[in-house]
Order: C-alpha cells, then structure tokens, then sequence
C-alpha cells in the first residue's frame, strides 16, 4: 500500500514558464488551449476518446505539497513569491471535453481548457498523457473488436504492458472500446471488469502428466474449467486428455467442459481439426479461445480462413498498440485575451497539416436521419447551429468540395466539465461510458470502420471559423 | 495523494492455478522458474536489465487485504482455505537476478525464482511487467544514447507515455542508459533524475511578439534561459532575436545565452545554419538543442550529414520504444522438486527457439584480458568455473563450432536477492546502477553495440548443462 501524488508530473517547462508568466504579472490572463491530434493510429477511419475520468481526477486533486515545493526552491530558479503562489494553488478553468468513448477525428478539439495562462499550461502534461494513453488504446482496443466480428476479444496483456498503470487504464480503455474482460485481476477489483483466466503451461508440466493436470483443475473448477491443450501436442495429446476429461470427470458430474485454449501452432488448422473432434466427441458447446500474438489483422485473417474461433485472448499488441505505440494529442494555444477580450491565435506551418485552427471552439456532430454520422463541424463557441434549416458543408482545404444536407440532427461534441476550476461534469459508470460508446461506433459508416484504406471522415469548419482562419493568415503573411 | 496496493495486480490465472495447487496440497511443491526473453528489441545485439528495484518492491509488500480477500471471495471459485492461506500470505522463495544496467542476451536467465510453486506463480505477472517494461526502454535509451556519440540525450516523452508509471519508471530506466535528465518534475523529485525544459511555443505565442517573450524569459533565467527559435521562422526571426538578446538583454548582464531548441524544419540545414549565425555573433558557447520525432535511426543520420547538435530531446519514440514497443520476457518453468529432488523440466516446441533450457542455472559472463566481455555461458547453478583452466566454448546448436579461451575472468551475474524470502540484496543507489550499466555497456565489443546487423554475441551452454538439455530432449522423443 503506497501513497503517490502526481502533482508534479509534469514537464519541467511548465514551471518554468509559469514561474516566467508569474513574475511578468500575465499569470492570470486568460487563454484558450486545444487538446487535439493529426492523424489515427494505423492509419485508421476513427479514434475513441478515453482518459477523461482520470484527467478530472488529477485536476480535482492537484496541490502542492510543503515537500514539493521546498523541492522547487532547491532549484534556485524559481521566485519566492511564484512558490507561494503554488502553495496555495487553487485551480480556476473552465474545461470542456468530449465523453470518454466518443469517436473522434484529426484536428478537432476533443478538450479545451480556458482560464489563467499559468493554470492552463500547468495542467498540459498529465492532461496529454492521460488522454494520449487511453485513447491510444480505446483505438486499439476498436479495431481488434470490430475485426472480431462478434467474437469475444479478452485483454490478456499486463505482462507487457508498459508499467502497473498501462496494465491497468489500458485494460479501462479497451473495456470502453468492447473487449470482455481482463487478465489483470486488479481491475475487476477496482472497475468491476471482468477478471478471466485459466492456467499456464507450468500448470500442466507441474503435474506427472497434461492428464493429471486437466483432471485436477476439471475437479477445481467443473462449472469453469478452460483446458490449455498445447504444452505437448495440440492435437495428438491435448484434445484427446480434454476429451478424455469430459467423458471420464465431468461426464459423472453431469458437467460440460467449459473451453480449451491454443496459445501456439497453426491457428486456423489446429481449431478447424479442434472443433471437429469436440463435435465428434458431442462437444459442441466446449468453446475454443486462442491466443499467440493476436491484433486486428491476424484476426481477421484467420475468420477469412474459416478458423473455428470462439474468443480471442489479445496481449501484447493490444496493451501496447504495437502496430503504432503513440497517439499524438497536443496542446496548442487556440485564443487570449488581451484587455478583456479573446484573440483568437493561430500557429503557421510550412506543413499545412501542423497550422493550428485559431480560436475559441466547439464541435458539433451532423448525424442523418438514420442516426448514421455524416460529419464533424468545427465552429466558433458562440456559435448555434439551427438543425430545422439546411447546413452548407465544405471541405476547408477546397471549399469548392461542398454539399447542404437537411433533415440532420446535431450535438455539440465538447461538454462542460469543469466551470471555474468547479467540477460540473456528472461521472458515468464505465458500463455507461462502453454502452455509449458502442452506440457511438455503430452510428461511423462501415467505410470509417474499415481497417485498412477506410474513406476519410469528414471534419469541417464552419463559415464563420474559415474565415476567421484565412483572415489571421492574411494578417500574418503581411 | 492516493494510495494504491497492487497485490492483485496479477493475471487471473496466477489465483485460479494457486487455488488447484492448494486444493491438491500441491503448493509448498518447490519449483524454479527462469526468466529470460526470445529476441531482442529492433534487432539490436543487446538488450539491458532493468527494474529489478521495483520487483523487490513489489515482492516486499505483497500481501492480501480483507478487501481483496472479499473480492476474491465474490468469485465463488476459491476455495475457502485457499483464501485464508492468502489473508496470511508470507513470501519464502529465493530469488537470484542480474544487477539493474546489465546487458542481456536472449535465452538465458535474467531472474530465477525457486521456492513453493504457489508463491512462484503469484509473482508471475508483476515480475514480467516490470522487467518487461523498464528492459524495453533501457535498451531503446541505450541505442539512443549510442547513437548520439557522446552529446547529450534528454527524456522528454511524459506526454506521450503509456501512463504514468510508463513516464516515471520509464524515465528511470532510460536514466539508467545514459540520458542526461527528464523533462518530467516527478523523477527529479522523486530520483533525482535531472528535470529539464525550457519553454514551448505557447510561452512565445502569449507575448506581444518573439522578442517581447524571449527577453522576459532571458531576465527571469539569465544563467539558464534555452530559447525555443521555431515558433515563426528560425533563420529571420528566431535566430536573429536570440542574437539581440544576447546583446540587448545578457551582455549588459554579463551573461551568456545557455542555448536554442529547434523543435521542426530540416534539422541538419537549420542548425549547420544556426551555428554559424551564433558564432559570428560572437555566440559560440550557446548550445543547439534539437526536437521532433527523434530516435536513434535519425541521430544517427543527422551526425552523419554534419548537423550541428550538442543535445537531443526525444520523446515518444522513447518512452514507448515506438520502433518495437514490446519486450518480450517470459517465466518458464525450469525445474521441480520430486520426493525432495530437483527434477529439471523441458518445454519441446516445433520452433528450435522456443524449446525452453531446463534446469536450475547460473550464467557465467567471461572478459578476455582487456576485460571485454567475450561469452555467457549458462551452467546448471551448482557448477564452478575455475578461471586458472583454459575453458571450451560451444555453440549450443552447432556444437562443433568452438573455441578454447584461456586468460579470461569470469563472474556469476545471477546474484542472490531474496533467500528464503528476505531480502539479502543491498539496494544500489541510481547514480551506482547508472554507472555500472556505463562500465558494462563499455565492455562490450563495437560489432555488438551496432545499430544494424550487430554481431550476434556468444551464449552457450556449459558441458553437463548441454549433456542435461540434449537427454531431457531424448527422453521426450521416447
């Protein structure tokens, strides 16, 4: 049992710009920051938003210890009064943000943060790592389950995940995106997400035979017995001792072998051969999970090739979206205010994908009369878009790519969580949060949810937000 | 400030297993487990052994709560003198492992366990993890720092990390390869790992122009200001500012400006540029520090073309080691106590490489006379080397590849941690580990240290060890 406090995670030159904001008197000027990143993972149609939970608890517990701050003061670089001010700090933002589990897009906010420059910037860090990490894997988490095509997906993978809280809101974030349950027992303890789990190959080789050892846990565990039938030989030794167990243990107790697993070999042949000689031993409903370094691809790889799969036991390349381990979310400044009003601010890049969209925004989601998402509108906050008239959408990068849609309904994507450093937002159960969020992923297209080349997801800036766009690049180019 | 207990973070199966094993009075059955792991990361010659500190922890502090038991309890599967054997859990195995900042090499073991198979097994999970993940990214770093020959390499993945374990622990096995410090406070405060950073594009964004923003950066840290010169245009603005304020701002100070970051653009042309620009102003101790997606490929490739870089901020394809984000140790059964004798175990596959080395072993590290590390050689744990012998090197696949060395020193890297359960380790100091791991890494041969197509390095096995495998092989074909 340990104490931590995370308060000072966060990147050094947070601090030592606030100690600069401090001591130039602008601490408290307000400003507007985007949280929001350039491109899916995998090259994706889709991302899933996740971490927001553990964003709201960090900003709802942040405090600086006397321990911490002395710390600071053993820099010699940071001012007395800035120390102090740490002491007693009080956090005062406004925070919106998507809901854990919304489908997001590129360059979209998916939370904003806005209130006194110094607060804001001091929040970046664990804000950035919580989101970037549990998206990273709520993405993940979709595609594997979505390749899945219905069949159970299980999160096998803290042994290789990158540390105790990888294992553990990686397991959160892929139970968002649909999997079943965990290896890691600490989360159903915590999150009541399903624990699951049978025995190792060293279960099997500690006894004097694969018989002994499946007889053992069969008598353990007759309701649940899953029987791993690869230590020796899949075929020739494994399915014939799993029968064996069903005929002679649990055929007397009136028990059905719940399962076996193959963590090796040839998946399609070794379960296409699997499943028939439990069909022909009158096995049919003993199911059969495999495991072996699975991800999205090798899954559907092996459905295409008619294995006989009943669930999939995905580690490593779940746990640390091998494939693409990073998911870029950035901060960005978006607006600031300078004697009582918001400027809007816009970073110009050589890169046309890395110039920032200025101001101070809301999204809202178009969704047709089939509830099917038909695209993301960024506009300004103080913006409304009225849904009984039709909505004229453009592609911002060649305006003269257009459409109007009518009959649309349309929701405002970012959602007040914190009002003047208040929490406002009412935390949803993580069974909420994974039912919405598979309401959500139904409402994508199937060619957004296509694995590979999906059709690119419009996200659009409305009139009013281009031309504020194209009028601070004027500004700037002069 | 939170307090977590991370005794159930363990896979499922650990406790369903541990519940078989004490239902057939199975679990005081002594065993050995190894682990060791299959490949190296990027196809690297070496990988490098950290998080042995928080193993120990975790292994010290192992017990089981009310709470947890209840939760146990819920599941209806465990038994219920199982459950009070947890509430009362006390661990007794030994455990031998390689000091934190060892190079490693595939197949041989880098910690053993042997004690009660129960207990083995329920620190199964947490061990892998662990090792798993700070191994990973102390061998990424050490390839990073390798690459930057000697200039500095800095952490700055906290943004970008999967969680916040992955960032500190992740910043504490990359420290131990090398890097010169973290961008993140929390290792600082907690390791005293050296926190670094400057500022970022908002801090200059937030201030009437460039030059407004470095100026009160430069007179709030006249000995320490690193100025960002990205944020417009780096040759016309950035650079020229930075120049001005040296004269402007520093020189009537009697300072030096410490350095620039460049953190986009081409940044072999940028800083070759950059560093003539401050030398002919006179500028020639300010450092250039350079950012963006950086790893050892590219390190590599902007020495070669002449880049003019002191130091490297890398990031997220550090902390989570993007290239191969996934190490792959694993906890293999090697031997188990029959009728109060060792009776060492195999694990046959179809892939060569996965049939598993048996028995309880010790790994031997040889240096030649200029202490260069020759070979490991994996012994069973009872043998003994005698140094004052010439000694016969075999490939273990191809034996009749071999070699006689003679003036050679030898040393056990399995030392012991835990005997019987109490911990007989001195915990080394960080700065102690980080200098080790520098001392072996340096005797390693080049052709190891080689980014790309390394010379694979020696690991063989001793004579009776051979004998031992190639029986137990036999015995198995019968």
């Amino acid at each position: 049992m340990k104490k931590r406090n995370l308060s000072l995670l966060m990147d050094f030159y947070e601090l030592t710009m606030a100690n600069g904001y401090f001591k130039d008197k602008k601490h408290e000027q307000i400003a507007v920051f985007d949280v929001f990143f350039r491109s899916i993972p995998d090259e994706g149609g889709y991302a899933i938003f996740a971490g927001l939970e553990q964003v709201i608890d960090y900003i709802k517990n942040l405090r600086f210890s006397k321990d911490e701050i002395d710390f600071l003061r053993s820099k010699h670089i940071f001012n007395e009064s800035f120390l102090e001010y740490l002491s007693t700090f009080e956090f005062n933002c406004d925070v919106y943000a998507m809901k854990e589990g919304t489908p997001i897009f590129p360059h979209e906010p998916i939370l904003v943060v806005k209130g006194p420059i110094l607060e804001c910037q001091l929040i970046e860090t664990m804000i950035l790592l919580t989101i970037n990490h549990q998206s990273l894997i709520a993405t993940k988490a979709a595609r594997i389950v979505y390749a899945a095509q219905g069949r159970g997906v299980l999160e096998f993978g803290a042994r290789r995940a990158h540390g105790y809280d990888a294992s553990i809101y990686g397991a959160r974030a892929a139970y968002i995106s649909g999997v079943v349950g965990s290896s890691n027992t600490y989360v159903d303890f915590q999150y009541k997400i399903p624990a699951l789990g049978t025995m190792a190959h060293s279960y099997v080789q500690s006894y004097d035979s694969e018989y002994e050892a499946f007889k053992s846990y069969a008598l353990t565990y007759p309701d649940n017995a899953v029987l791993l039938v690869d230590t020796y030989n899949t075929l020739k030794q494994g399915l014939p001792n799993a029968i064996k167990i069903q005929k002679e243990v649990l055929d007397p107790l009136g028990k059905k072998l719940r399962g076996i697993r193959l963590d090796s070999g040839d998946l399609t042949y070794l379960t296409k051969e699997a499943r028939k000689m439990l069909d022909a031993a009158g096995m049919k409903d003993t199911k059969i999970t495999v495991s072996n370094s699975l991800d999205e691809y090798l899954i559907k790889e092996l459905i295409h090739q008619g294995a006989q799969i009943d669930s999939f036991g995905v580690g490593e390349r779940l746990v640390t979206a091998r494939s693409e381990a990073v998911f870029g979310g950035v901060f960005k400044l978006a607006a600031i205010e300078v004697n009582g009003e918001l400027v809007s601010k816009i970073k110009i890049s050589d890169n046309v994908q890395k110039t920032t969209i200025p101001g101070f925004k809301q999204v809202y989601r178009f969704y047709d009369e089939n509830c099917m998402a038909e695209a993301d509108v960024m506009t300004l906050f103080s913006e409304s878009i009225d849904a009984t008239k039709p909505y004229h959408l453009f592609d911002p990068n060649f305006p003269w790519k257009s459409k109007d849609i009518e009959n649309y309904t349309v929701k405002p994507l970012l959602i007040p969580i914190f009002e003047k450093g208040k929490l406002v937002y009412e935390l949803p159960s993580l069974e909420a949060i994974r039912t919405y969020a598979r309401q959500e992923h139904e409402r994508l297209w199937p060619e957004v949810l296509r694995l590979e080349k999906p059709h690119e997801y419009y996200v659009d800036l409305s009139k009013e937000l281009w031309d504020l766009k194209q009028n601070l690049i004027r500004q700037y180019k002069k």
